[in-house]
């Protein structure tokens, strides 16, 4: 550490915040948790309020803003703390449309300030090796089966099924990241297929297909309505060889033999990976995850299924 | 002139093309006129092709292809191009996806060739007084009302009601391309609604409000079941007076005073600037009116219309 932990303000104290960005910053000691941002409530030992302006006028000590709102607010919130003078870090998708994310990185470039756009499942440990296992082959398939009970791992969201909320695309976005970290390519989608349910404004189930500038045929199948237990998992054929990568990136096979397997760590990789950003005042804003779900949306054909109930 | 005129073949001879490219062509000295590939007839005087691929083989003399295909076939054919060394121009949009035009300009790039993504409406007469007009003055508000018939514009053109195909967002892009031409600021989607025909995969309406950085509201409403004669309409409220410009910027008028008004003449404008790159080696490609339209799709509220039959 090249100064004092930088002091950061947690706004959006969700499912997320408490599962993930809370015990990072603890355990981490590049960070000093130093105020919260919520509706409902803050956390034991800091100052909560529930305006971000509010913090952001009471509170110039704090160097560092990690939004954890849905997407849908996140833009108005990253803007005003930008042109507060703060770092900002976004949850991923970095924001509801691929517009707001262009505006945002030019104020920050602007204003020299430091803004992360992240994408959690890159830092899942089987993505270095997966991605040098590639390197060493020639691929030639992909194929991506990313399904989940919603009901479980997004029990009363509401603004998931609301536009802009993405749908099965909000998890399925990080199969997208995690792909166009490992891939040697730039990748582009073909066609897309998008379940509605009649009742919802975001799709449930999604099938893509995507290619590199060589061909390599990657099939993609999202479903939110799977039930038992969740399959989060990316295979490449290479070389006469199958890697698998399963768990979201947490074990990695090859033709069925474990090669790795290790409990996930990702937002303490994407907390390091913030400060050393903060350190060089360095930018991180990658959008190719969320420009291949807005060109599902554009191209993708809609089809309509039973409602969906809570 | 620097040079012998460009030899260029047309890919694609349907309506775009016999009512604009080839007249531009024929009367520009920048240009011969070499070759055309289409499935279903040629040109009276030049050698046509029903495929590309075999006008790139046989013709290594031809230097410029301009692609006039619809957009979900663009992308392969723009590849094709590029790879045999030749310079493209794109009809709007510049493809089906961002993905597609990311990729082309990164491989023109890579080889040194010419991409030009055309956007036909920035080359209206009232577009550089309007941009002018407004420099000098603080714009508070803008209207945007594009509405046709699609049956009187699009006769039997099924491409644009397939997925890709862009529905209204087909003349729509033209009005976003002439807005983010004019305005000083960058401009984004904050929400849309959307009208899908219940029969047919793209919207027949389209409802949007976009911004600046600044907070200027902008409505845009699309319409393609609008009977009677078109309306091609941007309004921009500033300083206390109402710019016009009508006929998709044929006409300017300043609190209903007539500032300006001059036959078009934008594929003419469209080859002078092509022209203007192939004596440079530069590239031009701006995707900021199909990201705009992405994001309408990504964030949009969909509702269902009545069936539309041609």
């Amino acid at each position: 550490m090249s100064k004092e932990p930088w002091k950061v303000a947690v706004v959006g104290l969700g499912k997320i915040a408490n599962d993930q960005h809370l015990p990072s910053i603890a355990r981490l000691p590049d960070y000093t948790f130093a105020a919260s941002v919520s509706r409902s409530g803050g956390v034991e030992g800091v100052e909560n309020f529930t305006e971000l302006d509010a913090l952001l006028a009471a509170r110039p000590d704090i160097e560092v803003i990690s939004l954890c709102v849905p997407p849908q607010v996140r833009y108005e919130m990253a803007r005003a703390a930008l042109e507060a003078g703060r770092h900002v870090m976004l949850e991923k998708p970095p924001g509801a449309t691929l517009g707001e994310v262009e505006d945002l990185s030019s104020l920050a470039a602007e204003r020299g300030l430091v803004l992360y756009a992240t994408w959690h499942s890159r830092h899942a440990p089987a993505v270095g090796p997966a991605k040098a296992w590639i390197a060493e082959r020639s691929p030639s398939a992909v194929r991506i089966n990313w399904k989940e009970d919603v009901r479980e791992w997004h029990p009363g969201q509401q603004w998931i099924w609301e536009p802009g909320g993405l749908g099965v695309f909000d998890p399925g976005i990080n199969a997208l990241s995690m792909l166009t970290a490992i891939w040697p390519m730039p990748i582009r989608l073909v066609s897309a297929e998008l379940g509605f349910p009649e009742n919802r404004a975001t799709p449930i189930r999604a099938d893509l297909a995507l290619r590199d500038p060589a061909g390599t045929p990657m099939e993609v199948a999202f479903d939110w309505a799977h039930e038992g237990p969740p399959l989060w998992d990316l295979e490449v054929d290479a070389s006469g060889e199958t890697l698998k990568l399963s768990g979201g990136g947490k074990r990695m096979e090859v033709d069925g033999r474990l090669v790795l397997e290790e409990p996930e760590a990702e937002y303490d990789g994407l907390y390091r990976e913030f400060a050393g950003l903060l350190d060089t005042g360095a930018r991180n804003v990658d959008v190719t995850p969320l420009r291949i779900v807005a060109d599902a949306f554009l191209t993708g054909r809609i089809t309509h299924t039973a409602p969906f109930h809570d």
